[in-house]
């Protein structure tokens, strides 16, 4: 099942040892020849074992297959992304955002194909000129002779090759069949392939494709040396299971690389990924914030959340974790979008804890309800108190912080009031934390007694009264910890 | 694979129908006892066979076990939802979320406990006496007497009651062991049954539970007659395979409904319910945007988009769809927040299509870049041209809705000055009509000749002088289509 937030993971029993060697031995496909692999050293999926360590006491026998900790990133913002409605990239923006994937860690970016627009291709040349420092840039081509000519002048590592396959595309979009695909593909690759660069061949909405014509044509790309075979979720359909399915059928019929692309229609985008390397892919394509048509693809931070919960030590050997709300921020401004109040990691309240138990059980241990650290992404923990589901236990927290001199009887007391007036209105921290001092001084100077809540009310309207009118109230405002939250990384690493 | 948007789904085939068969009659548990029935009538998801007609060509043998096409909505934007950090509900405003809730259809709605605070429980009191018409009422308890005897005097339909069974969640949360756990569970189902309401019992952080603890306890609960017992990814950490085979499992040890809980941190909140499902589930937890503690949970429309695709005819039946919207709108204004740019059918671009090739599929058939059809939830297709992606055929419809009369070489010259310009900035839709109809102009007064790019250059800006000092111009900004987009549902439909 699942393991814990802040525990490494566990190695394979004997058990799962062998499980793995039997059917590892047997269910592998063939080594590729030597002529498939990528001519610039990209690792090939099957070019050495994946890692197959089990990740905690419930891992499945059939992860013999699993790439969950062994896959690459296609970052395809400045392809896919700039197909988002309110996409529009100058050259100075492609740039920011290019060199901020690079230092975040993507192995690969793709871009807009060249043959797209007059500025596509001179923002393509610019960006391969700009000497990344790790990733490897790509772009992204209809299957014809006429755009791979475009692609292969521009200096990109690689060409992403695309064609519809369902007979919806082939019907309505590019009405070729599949003999007439087979011939282009292979002659597209091998003109590729002569110019000494990585070749992937996709088909586009690989879901409602007919499964015959699919194994054929990737098995055809396959034997004459593609890098990668590319499996499209083109408008967003597929659930998990029908991934797994077809990428694990897939794994045994091609040698090659295996990358996937899902679009998030029906909320699968993630899961779908997730899926696809369980069964064996190796590439997975990702946009910031996920844009892309219409409601977009699997978003680079969703991905790397779930990653995370497969392998924490493989992701953050790998990817620069802190960079991401940065690198999120700026294609926001980018493309005018607000970032998603529930977006994954760094969303305003992906970590924010707020019922009563939850606070508890946080502060006492934040693996209880957190599967992921925050602190691995420079974020911060917090625990909500002001509200009519508060807990005795976060307010006892909060009273800590404030080096209050109370017994729990009192806290329980105290609480009680924060209750009462939640209930009118949310208390902001500066709220609470008022009617905590206030409780404190009314309990030490004796003026008031556990229960006594009409003296309570008393002593905060007094409070209340003299604070307004007091000169440094203006002072007070500004450093105010900010309302309904509570910052409890002290309370917790106490 | 995935059925077409428009299309109704197929029948299995007489291979598929006898596999549902065969299959059927040995591995489906037993039906349960008459005692085990809901009092007041709630489907038990083995009271009566799922439906299990095959959804498309490709649907699997393992569906025998699917209730994809037999699944209830358990609301909770007014329990899970008043944990998310934003969150105050005043009573109007859960009255309204409730009463459209139940306009929408839902199964249930599920309230915050009368143990959480005074208003809490008054609030409870207060929506069980709406007499709302379809919607039955629940609240959510701990495992605990006192709630008990308090929730069965708000006047609910049914009490849904939890209890962390993690080693992390009996360590840190509750404290208390699966002895005591087992034991004041059937004291609390047994006293809630006495009532003659739902009993549902659910464990906490299931996917970090130890099976046969789990298993265990689920058996105990079943056999005394609950209604429901719940699986809950309280932390967000479980994958769809996971829970295929926890669900799948559990489907063989209680004959009982299954209710299923998926928070949303690492991105699989939605595939998971759907994964539920496929394995046996029964009632799927959501709350309106997903609203929740941290990012939240399965929200109610992105699992409606996922379950249009299993079966749109069962999902528009059930549920009036043009609503979402509306319910969406209210609950991010209760909580302040925006629904986000890509939220699942309503954000403002899900049915968006901007690519060259996507704009001109959909022109021909809407069904080649979509699965959901924007019609089905009052929504409506944009096709964006008016940028440096765009294509002649995407152009070649506007010309057609404009009634100008230019032919296939005409619209390609047109088509390139569009790009053009919009490789320096965006064209909103009234710069691409202002283009057409000058370029239209210039070739019927003869004044312009395909390809006289400088000549279409002088015409445009003498157009755009005299346009900016007509009179009339500030009142063709108000009238302007809005920028970026195009409405092409006359086009799908010409």
């Amino acid at each position: 099942m699942c393991p814990p937030a802040d525990v490494p993971p566990a190695n394979g029993n004997g058990h799962e040892e062998m499980v793995l060697v039997d059917t590892h031995e047997t269910a592998r496909p063939a080594i590729p020849p030597a002529n498939q692999t990528a001519p610039n050293g990209s690792s090939n999926g099957h070019s050495h074992p994946p890692t197959n360590k089990a990740k905690g006491p419930y891992s499945r026998a059939s992860d013999f297959l699993s790439n969950t900790s062994n896959w690459k990133i296609i970052e395809s913002t400045l392809r896919e992304g700039e197909q988002f409605a309110n996409a529009f990239f100058t050259l100075e923006t492609k740039i920011k955002i290019a060199k901020m994937l690079d230092d975040f860690g993507v192995e690969y970016i793709e871009l807009t194909s060249p043959a797209a627009s007059p500025e596509s291709r001179a923002h393509c040349e610019a960006i391969c000129k700009l000497g990344l420092k790790k990733t490897k840039i790509l772009t992204h081509i209809r299957c014809h002779m006429d755009d791979a000519r475009l692609a292969v002048e521009t200096g990109v590592d690689g060409v992403d090759v695309v064609i519809g396959t369902s007979s919806f595309l082939r019907e309505h979009s590019h009405g070729k069949d599949m003999a007439w695909i087979t011939k282009t593909a292979i002659e597209v690759i091998e003109f590729v392939k002569s110019k000494g660069i990585e070749i992937r061949f996709s088909s586009e909405d690989s879901f409602r494709s007919e499964l015959p014509d699919l194994l054929s044509i990737y098995r055809t790309v396959d034997k004459i040396g593609v890098n990668r075979v590319g499996v499209a979720d083109t408008v967003g359909c597929a659930d998990p299971r029908q991934v797994y399915d077809l990428v694990r059928t897939l794994r045994g019929v091609v040698s090659c690389d295996i990358e996937t692309h899902f679009h998030n229609d029906t909320g699968c985008a993630i899961a779908n990924a997730y899926a696809a390397l369980e069964a064996g892919a190796t590439h997975i394509d990702t946009s910031v914030l996920g844009i892309g048509e219409r409601n977009g693809i699997t978003p680079l931070g969703g991905l790397i959340a779930r990653m995370m919960v497969a392998d924490p030590d493989y992701v953050k050997a790998k990817y620069n974790l802190p960079m991401l709300r940065e690198i999120e921020n700026l294609v926001a401004e980018a493309v005018e979008i607000q970032v998603p109040f529930n977006n994954y990691i760094t969303g305003f309240c992906a970590f924010t804890h707020k019922a009563g138990i939850h606070a508890k059980a946080i502060l006492a241990n934040p693996s209880t309800y957190e599967i992921l650290n925050p602190s691995d992404f420079g974020m911060t923990r917090y625990v909500s108190i002001g509200h009519r589901l508060t807990g005795w236990n976060a307010v006892k927290s909060r009273v800590e912080q404030l080096n209050l001199n109370l017994n729990d009887e009192q806290v329980k007391d105290a609480t009680a009031k924060i209750k009462e007036l939640a209930d009118v209105r949310t208390q902001s921290m500066e709220d609470v934390d008022m009617i905590l001092r206030v409780y404190h001084t009314g309990i030490h100077s004796g003026d008031l007694k556990v229960g006594q809540s009409a003296v309570l009310d008393r002593l905060l309207e007094k409070h209340i009264a003299s604070r307004d009118s007091s000169p440094d109230r203006r002072e007070k405002d500004v450093n105010g910890t900010p309302a309904k939250r509570q910052r409890v990384d002290e309370a917790t690493t106490a």
